[in-house]
């Protein structure tokens, strides 16, 4: 089968591979009928993620049908059309039991793309079927659901779960790349008040306002801080969500919280942040970190059904499996392609 | 002043009284620019509140401006608008220190209009003025801001955060006369993929559409289980609540509700429901009653004035106050009328 | 091997029965060490669970040591010394994903001694077992750990965690059974400020002061309203747990609570209560029920381990495998014999 | 009035004062019985309080009887017994109604021995009354309730409650001076497995195990993760309470979390801390910081009355008001002198 294979830093390779085969008896093979390429994988091609090693076929999030099924899967079958997201979950250590299945400590977490052969390929096998796949229900379309993979979830259960909006809450994302634009969406499910988007790319600004935010600020130009004091008489806002990655960003996300706020870190940092427990000690902030889990993609997959996500507004490119290597060329130069997710679909 | 007057059962009437004066440091006096009827104002009138005595001014909501302010009040003075909410909180006790200023043991609780003068009248005294009127933003309509006096918190305080509704839940309403209504809408700030609404009328199941329902049974004719266990895969609801008020709709309610469902009872019931324990003992359900403590009025002022929150749509009738006793006789006979809320102006 | 079978209502007979297999991949078969009698299981003799029939092996609590693993057993080996709690989970269907193994649509839930042959046997079969046992530490005793596989978690889970006791609250625990007293060993993990214990049995009230209630009252002959309120600045208590199973018993526990109180009930009913929502309906109080899912055990186990859960004082009396009936007759009878629980080993 | 008055960085003087008068219908004169020095009051005399001006009386923590009532104090009354803790709350402000005391922004907060005059004298000014004194039900003692004033409060609320103990977690305090012990004793009421206490002094570490930590090390010495980890199965603590205010201590707490864990700093920081996103982005880590509301008291209160609360060993120094300059010198050098807590008494 073709697929996207790692072949060191800088070269994702589109190249023939033998096809996979079910070598646990919880595994199942799913024909992939649309994947995406998440920032976590241009990480990778940094060299990043030392983990991943040369030949590794890349990615994580899929939408297919099951083609195999391994003797112990009990509720996945042939044909059933499936979401395969970032995170497998074994379903029985503790993390799992607590639904915190990014901490797997029985084999699943972030491993599909990693130290599994990935989704960006015409078939993939995926372990721990029954706990590492979501069926779907009918009237969903591929591109929706393939949004539930990763990107979504992600934006929803590490920002807006984790910080815990009320309605009426005002919240603050810093940084609207995709993730950040997910975390806008995701909070929208909440009513809040206001939403204050803060990036400094006005165009990547003009997005967020599409996606739910109604203010919004460029901090290359603008000031943040005052922006958000606008709306809260002067006090902060109640939650912030960082969707950045680098400490000056995390350093603001906190700044721009009220007392009492909650602050919510979605970014990928590679290094340290000041943190100012000089002013914070005794300003009653909360701070979140944390890898998504994947268990909110049942409430999302109702929303879906129901109408009330569009998912697909992530959607800005779509490309054939021929052109996959296009695609990331695409996918990584979102400031001159406007890129935020691409589906490839075989 | 004119004032609604309680004359006992069945008589309320336009009187004159005199003007209320400040008998305590914590007072305020409101000149009324707006007020309305409350389901309980009919209670009393049939003489179910034995506590409210011949001679009482009615009326537990009102917007006006504070004309006179007690020498301790801090935070208000006269010219400000308020809210008057149908809670007063002398802000001290141990409920109030809580929250839960329905539940104050300080001389509050629901007193206006029951054990001190009301709202319905050109001026109305206001006990713990700090702590039992809101002080308005600029840019909220009079109209909008009186349903925050009382049926738009008892919708979302008792319904549904004692409920607690997630994003993707099904939530289904028993009973769609006003406060189901304002329920309805409560709930729809937290995202729900579906709500059900159970009425035996057809006129108000319309209007329970209208306010957010997407699935309207009437229970009369239909089959309420049938319907909740279409969008639950037979399971029922995540949610139910109940505003209704009689034993046959709290058991319809609670038979609605999945294993593991919230049970949010706002209805004011007059004598015992059957609890079928021999079936719930096993299906991990949480039934709640409560009290309106209006604590959720900040939060729903800020949804007001961004927009959020269409509060006005549950006024259907407006009356000069020449015409009190008239929007009383409008507002006694929904089924006629199509009465929900009806507003007087001075 | 030998097994407690029932034959029908009133007859639990130590019977020759064949060994149990594994018949699903996913199965273990436990050799059973040791293992008790439940309340439950005198439910089934009196044959008010028609869904176990004739000939079932009786029993849903043990503890013993891994004999044989099925194929997809991953996590579980012969020779694992292993708890088998009353629960079985089968670890992906939407319940057990969010801890509530006892609603398991899976084809778990209580399953052992009911539609599953039981615990009270020499060897087990345990479907799920992954799942579905727990794997003990070293320097934890049988007879503690036994106390894990239903009573104590049900204590804890269905009374304490259900009702939510914050320290310096004050505990109301109606019925002082076995079950009860566990409840009031659950609630001192949370250093409620008073638990008061109410039965018509002076026995059992001491047994429950013992067990770490410092206030006791004999409902029959005093006032337990009284009781409570003398310690609570006469409000009435902060949570209320209903361990006996009866109307009466329901409604007295409803009745205790303060204003903003929780009222579990554990207690196993075959027959409505009356909920006076006439009095209830302002008073801001919650009511749950539910059934075990024994997903507190991971925790307990920690605490019996650093010696801080005291949970052999629940074993009254010791049986030989030999003596099974006996055991039976003396637990049915625990006015006569003062038996809370009893411990049969091979 | 004899008082401890602020004469400059590193002068805290016995001196004459006049005696406080009522000057807003909110305050009340307390004569105190007991007060005490918190180590706040020596951050004051290290010059690191700029706010607190030369002539200022010091102290914010008095337990004493009422001698005066303003004319708006609706709920205290001269005789009074009553405890004045170091917050003063205005009961109005969104703040003081949602419970968070500490960040009123009506005129109260940490305002007594700062911008008011304080405790540390003969009598003392109360503002806002009726929301900042707490009476004293019979039967508890001056000193135990002296330390409900402030120290544990803020162990209790700042650390474990902000924290979230559940009983069967394995938590870890960084620092073990008067507030990490009082962090160690409330959390004790949530019932842990293990509490490992860490600290440089091994007279501390021996007083931690006094207050209830069952496993301490010495880091100057030892290996504290190492400890941590031996009774987590190498994974870490459930809860981690930082109770130092250095750098060091604070990135020391957070290395000593799992997965998921809540980190809660009580320490007041001079300086920014490293804040190691990098590894914690994908930690589910979640880190608390605050000041205390003391809206603890009254549940502690009820813990000191029944027994469960055992205040009394922090006191290990008592001086009568003519020696309260030598109280300031030993409470200065607990490493000399072992003082936890000291009081004095007029």
């Amino acid at each position: 089968m073709r697929a996207m294979v790692y072949h060191g830093p800088g070269q994702a390779v589109l190249a023939e591979v033998p096809d996979p085969e079910i070598t646990d008896d919880a595994d199942v093979i799913v024909r992939v009928e649309a994947t995406t390429i998440c920032g976590t994988d241009l990480h990778i091609l940094a060299g990043d993620v030392p983990s991943v090693r040369i030949g590794r076929v890349l990615g994580h999030e899929a939408v297919g049908t099951v083609a195999d099924v391994g003797s112990a899967v009990r509720s996945r079958g042939p044909g059933d059309r499936v979401l395969v997201p970032c995170i497998s979950a074994c379903g029985a250590c503790r993390f799992c039991r607590e639904g915190h299945y990014g901490q797997c400590r029985g084999g699943g977490g972030w491993i599909l793309g990693r130290s599994y052969d990935g989704t960006q390929a015409e078939y993939v096998r995926v372990p721990f079927a029954d706990t590492s796949t979501y069926r779907l229900p009918g009237g969903v379309g591929d591109e929706d659901v393939l949004m539930l993979a990763d990107i979504l979830p992600t934006g929803y259960e590490v920002g807006v779960l984790r910080a815990g909006i009320s309605p009426g809450d005002v919240v603050a994302v810093v940084g609207t790349g995709p993730v950040g634009l997910a975390a806008i969406t995701g909070s929208r499910l909440f009513s809040p008040s206001h939403i204050v988007a803060v990036d400094h790319a006005d165009t990547r600004l003009e997005a967020a306002r599409l996606f739910g935010a109604d203010l919004v600020v460029n901090n290359a130009s603008g000031d943040a801080l005052a922006a958000v004091q606008s709306v809260t008489d002067g006090l902060g806002a109640d939650v912030v969500i960082e969707a950045v990655g680098q400490p000056d960003a995390f350093e603001l996300a906190v700044g721009l919280g009220r007392p009492g706020a909650r602050i919510a870190n979605i970014g990928i940092h590679g290094k340290p942040a000041a943190l100012h427990l000089e002013d914070l000690w005794l300003k009653d902030t909360t701070i979140t970190t944390g890898l998504v889990d994947t268990s909110s993609v049942p409430a999302l997959l109702r929303l879906l059904a129901s109408g009330q996500l569009d998912a697909r507004k992530l959607v800005t490119h779509r490309f054939a499996f021929d052109d996959f290597e296009r695609a990331y060329d695409v996918f990584a130069k979102p400031a001159d392609t406007g890129a935020l997710k691409v589906v490839v679909t075989p």
